[in-house]
């Protein structure tokens, strides 16, 4: 069994990273959004043309990006959402309801503060983990039986 | 043509009302969640039981409440998402997702000072409206092709 | 908001009727599979014809059973499977999948005795209920935003 | 032509060991749950956190082995779903829902003492063995068209 | 419960008579193909123009008659499919397999001595009837659980 | 049976109105567009504000009216898209796309002369008609099983 | 673009190794039916046990075959339908049925004296071919644009 | 992350080579139709028989040519449509409104002067593109994150 992974959400600390390596040697592959954040926000403009207006500024760049959103959450057999301290990380949560309504496997990684806040998200996964080296335990798990000594 | 719609997000204005009022005399359905606030964070534990823990508290709420948002975006042709100015609002965010992955006709509702944090919400919505009276409007030019004055 | 329920499992009490009764009022409309055990087992052999070998004597008749029941579970908003204390019931668990995987709300009604040995079940159901009474409840909220006093 | 098969239900004897040794040689692969039970049942708190309540910390486990399964069974061109003598096996009844609602192909591995009760999920199969050796024969049937001397 | 029935196959004896008059009373409602064999065939060049070419003359009529076929079967709950005794009737074998593809609850009614030449068709439905007696018998069990005296 | 129809292309005749009149008695509904020119050019900018650029102006209006014109499609069991004399008609050949991918049955009108530049769209057609009346005809022998005399 | 070919139907000519000779060296993989009578006949009860109806022997040995032949049509692009002279063949026409409910591209094989009897599985079907030769020479234009000299 | 693309389109000028060349290095696969135009046209009747009449010459051609159209949007991430400055072009825009309806993810690449005219198209979308480089560029930034310089 291999398992596909789409890491979505927060770009800011080195969780991805955290992931990434703690699952090496595990049958796994990875993707997630491109996290360079100014490229994110200007792709649009630098690949197709400026725009006088910031709302289609942000949109062009916005669709460009869902190119690899949707792509990356359609192949995935797992969808891992995290959701840092700050920011409202709508976009985060709008890939967490995305991956649900494709029956996408879900595991959110959230600190306790936002329980409350994301008790719908938390309600459509299949694990709400703390910190990445938990996601890691949970897909060796899956993968291969192991549990954490 | 009948419109079957689903207002989600913020419950603190009267948004809903704005809407399905002008909307009167529209060939039109409406749902929404349960926007009784203190109904929808407790109705779990006052059917089902109390629990000790309020991270399961919170969980057997929204899995209760998930029976009425899933029929709600399920049924729907077009899904109404307002986010406020205030909260995180990871849930609207969520439905819009979930609307989006199903297909959806997705209308946004939300101040300029969120456009860049919802671009990527926006990005898969047909209409960002900035009041609750274009949603009106919106739904009668689609129902009935005229415009307002 | 109409619901369509189908109400599967257990067939030697009264809880469908404690959940039609108690929901008389909502907005709900109730399917189940033919309750009648003895005709359950012998329809197919009555209406098509007897076997000599039982085992295809039962296969008729849960073939002709089974157009009743994935009309009642595809049509269905909500799930109910009730377990009750005796048999092996594979026939629940069997719709409680079925419901899952078309990705219907699924309430499970069970007594905590079972709770280990239905845990897969139960993970897959957005509410766990005790009592017919908390089904009727659950609606209730469900449909119109009313907790039990 | 390969068949991707998952080896669901009964996890006490070794039936699918005898499966994949007899498959040998031909263009198979087999998945199948965490079959270790302790780990099974504990893997939720072990990984996420202890639960003073047994019915969260069965939940949490039965969440995180869901991710295995359902991966295995949407993957899978056939589910072999085996019933033991003992236990409610209701999450193997439940496989096998999950498995017929989603199309897949279903070999029912079972003895005949329980054809009664297994009848509505023998009527969703394509084959009722009582062996393993007979599934073995089975698949190699389908992928090689020879039969057993 | 509402069960839609499409009759579909054979159009020389008086089958449909027999089951829409015998489930006079039951909640059903009944779809067939143009039964008038000329009308049937020559449909598509009287409306369309005529063809010098048989091939494409045919081709005209059938893909007409397609647009109520293909209605009638997506709309159905239960498809019954008849094979008479005589001709090819590779039509009611289309029918039968495109019902069976689509999940659709599948009744054959047909003669024993068709039984061997008709194995596949029979091993995709819920049950093989001998006369149109035995489908409203089938029909009213389904709908009101009660079996013939 | 009742037939939802949906009418898509020129807006620019009165192949509609020939349509529905002609079609009296049946058992149809009918859907369109919104077949005000300008209303359908600049509902987007009418009701959601100006833009200053043309590309925008039209986008807007093209994403209201996709509200309508998904939801027409989605819902009908047949397409009838109608090609004019003049103009690129994008996106007529659109809807068809859009409505083959559904698997929706389609029906195109259109003159002789267009035949060599339709081929790709005809070949996913039921029906080619070069006159309202054909479009009638069809539907009432679909319906009632009539030819004209 | 590899493209996977079901070659359904027929069993008693080498049409198969025509197609799958004259297609060496293009870029397709073949699945098959078991094309060997006996065992196709006899599968389900040489591996699964004998019964004393004929009409169970058939059965069981029609839902093994199904194992095969609706994996095989699932991974299909195409999937060639051969009606020979002789026969009913019914299992064909099910086939052809079955592939075109999933959206598969159709061609069907056969001799011009069953034009009309087929003509609802060739109108579902985007090329008639009379010899296994032309759907060599589709395959290798499908794949390489290459038309035969 | 291996992108699939499929360009369709306008087979004139050398964008498909723009495109493909300009993405030497990524990880892209690409898909086309048949582009030798004459071969497209014919190859219907020099592979399956000449036919009198034009409409069905053409039709034959259509129907081959959409077992490779049909395969290479369905395999796609991104569907590509290219309109050019002459002709209809009705099977372009029958591609893209065939692709929007299957949730791909659609790149136009059109000059300005037709914006109007492909409003609806555009709305589709994620990208609208002036030239092959642009597309070349989206392609890269989708799967390595870098812009042009």
């Amino acid at each position: 069994m291999t398992l596909k992974i789409y890491l979505s959400g927060e770009i800011h600390t080195d969780w991805r990273e955290q992931i990434t390596q703690g699952a090496e040697g595990l049958d796994v592959t990875f993707d997630s959004p491109v996290t360079d954040h100014a490229a994110s926000d200007d792709c649009g403009v630098i690949i197709l043309g400026a725009e006088d207006n910031k709302y289609w500024h942000d949109h062009k760049g916005a669709m460009v990006n869902a190119i690899r959103t949707r792509k990356g959450i359609a192949d995935a057999d797992v969808v891992v959402v995290r959701f840092g301290e700050k920011y409202k990380q709508w976009n985060a949560a709008f890939d967490a309801g995305y991956a649900a309504a494709l029956g996408k496997s879900l595991i959110i990684l959230q600190q306790p503060e936002h329980d409350h806040a994301l008790k719908e998200v938390d309600a459509a996964a299949l694990a709400v983990a703390r910190d990445p080296a938990q996601v890691v335990d949970i897909l060796r798990y899956v993968l291969e039986g192991t549990l954490p000594a």
